[in-house]
């Protein structure tokens, strides 16, 4: 079992290891929501300004999630929330209902999951107003019509500089894939799964809308091909991290939308969850260009290697870094 | 591509082929609806006593179909269906819709194809009352239902001696999987899909309802290992041949209904179909033991041996042939 994250001093070494890794990325830390975690132990982090967000599990859902959060029994964390709206710590949903909770849930399965979820989140949001809640990897048209009707009742006006209480990450895969990618296909799987073709349509339009409550999140996960191509079932998710800006380009420029791109990958989420240019550790930009980009087959070599999305396919947008 | 069995010269020689390889075995041969089958050529099969069916496949819903029937132009086919009817060849129906049929059913996905196929199965036996149809692999409870709903609209006093006209053939694996269980794993991955709980319950309610028109059709496909661990889209198709009687002896006696077994694997099959006893080559017949038995976790060797459905898991009756 690989251990979850959920001591501040496991986020400060997990941190400086991947900040080694990767010098130039701007990371933002996450607990994983347990039931070891405490309000006083939130109230205890004010100040140290390193964990930005705890991280919410259904327990068995997805790849790690053995020690997450039973939804049936949810608010018994309705103290640690108080305390995280008081410090101002985000919390960060993987926004299903699990199917093995007890057998609680016979009418739920990994179609359905998200949607029945989505009473939880406003139960939260009703009970905690200014709790700063992002609903990440949004696949459901359901999902999209509740978080616009949550950031719509909060913000009637439409007043752009509102604060947004209520966010909705949405992924690269998620934008193109629906039911029949995955079926039987280890690469296309991911958690929540793609849904049906009119849960797509409603996500590409929230995610091409102008909404700052809708922003990108990569929901990148780099499983080796010999764990994809495991006998069993195989572990959920989708590498996308090397050529997300292409995909989304194709995306964005299907919907004559290439204007609010940047929006979408950078300035939404940013604003969320704010974060100033200056706080950025690499002021590099992407430049965009149209020219073929081929998705290599195979990223990394052997059993080790991982298949991205994509694999083989040829893309129209390639990215480049500026100074 | 694989050629498919079209005419009846196809037919016998493909039947010699098998038989070879599994001479106690008794074949009902079928020919592939295609635009190529005329209604002359129906007429023309009458005492031939080769063809017994006519098979439906939807153009490119499932492993070789592409020759198959677009459901958008299916009334086409009367004359062919009126032909049968008179010559007494049988309609196997793959009752799903296609959706890949010139884009016209954006709302056709792999979990309601087979719902939304049921219209269709409706207006062919409201049309040819008195032809045989069988609706292959049912997989959801909408099919359940309309089976029932025909077989109690043709037959309405339940005489137990009437003629089925419509019939409903179920798997073993279907019986036992739901849609969690093919995400991302092709050995759980055939055509129709493994639909929700509810549908599985309907299903396999109807198999031990003790119904003749419920009755099983294993749909065993042995793909080879390779093929299903190509990382593009698999091939649709799961291997239960090697132990279909120990998977259904299991949910028959978790019904409780383990009298009504024999019913469901040989007699309303045999009555449906017109097979009499001594129509068939080998007198043999099978004993369930009610013994541990463990399912091998390939069979066959390297590339080329297959993955049973349950590979590795252990079932609890096993059987033994006797003369």
């Amino acid at each position: 079992m690989v251990p979850p994250v959920k001591t501040l001093e496991q986020v400060v070494s997990y941190k400086q290891r991947i900040q080694k890794a990767a010098p130039n990325t701007t990371f933002l830390m996450t607990l994983y929501l347990t039931a070891d975690l405490t309000p006083e132990y939130i109230r205890s982090l004010k100040g140290t300004n390193v964990v930005k967000g705890i991280k919410w599990y259904p327990s068995g859902v997805t790849t790690n999630s053995s020690q997450g959060v039973d939804p049936t029994q949810y608010e018994k964390f309705f103290p640690v929330f108080e305390a995280m709206q008081e410090v101002g710590i985000y919390l960060n949903l993987h926004g299903e209902l699990g199917c093995t909770c007890n057998g609680t849930h016979e009418d739920v399965d990994i179609l359905n999951a998200e949607e029945k979820f989505l009473p939880i989140l406003k139960a939260i949001h009703t009970a905690f107003q200014k709790l700063k809640i992002v609903l990440e990897h949004t696949t459901s048209k359901a999902a999209v019509d509740i978080i616009n009707e949550i950031n719509l009742a909060d913000n009637p006006t439409e007043d752009p500089n509102a604060t947004v209480y209520v966010a909705s990450s949405i992924t690269a895969h998620h934008l193109f894939l629906t039911l029949d990618d995955w079926a039987g296909n280890p690469f296309n799987f991911c958690k929540p799964v793609a849904k049906r073709v009119l849960d797509r349509t409603a996500v590409v339009s929230a995610a091409v809308s102008g909404k700052p409550w809708f922003f990108f999140g990569s929901d990148s996960a780099p499983h080796p091909v010999v764990n994809k191509m495991k006998r069993d079932h195989p572990p959920a998710g989708l590498y996308t991290q090397s050529h997300a800006l292409s995909y989304l380009a194709e995306i964005f420029e299907n919907a004559g939308k290439l204007n609010l791109l940047k929006n979408f990958v950078s300035t939404y989420g940013q604003q969320f969850y704010g974060i100033k240019d200056e706080d950025l550790i690499s002021k590099k930009h992407v430049v965009l260009t149209k020219k073929d980009i081929v998705v290599p087959r195979l990223i990394g070599t052997g059993d080790d290697g991982v298949v991205p999305f994509k694999a083989g396919e040829t893309l129209k947008w390639s990215i480049e870094w500026r100074d």
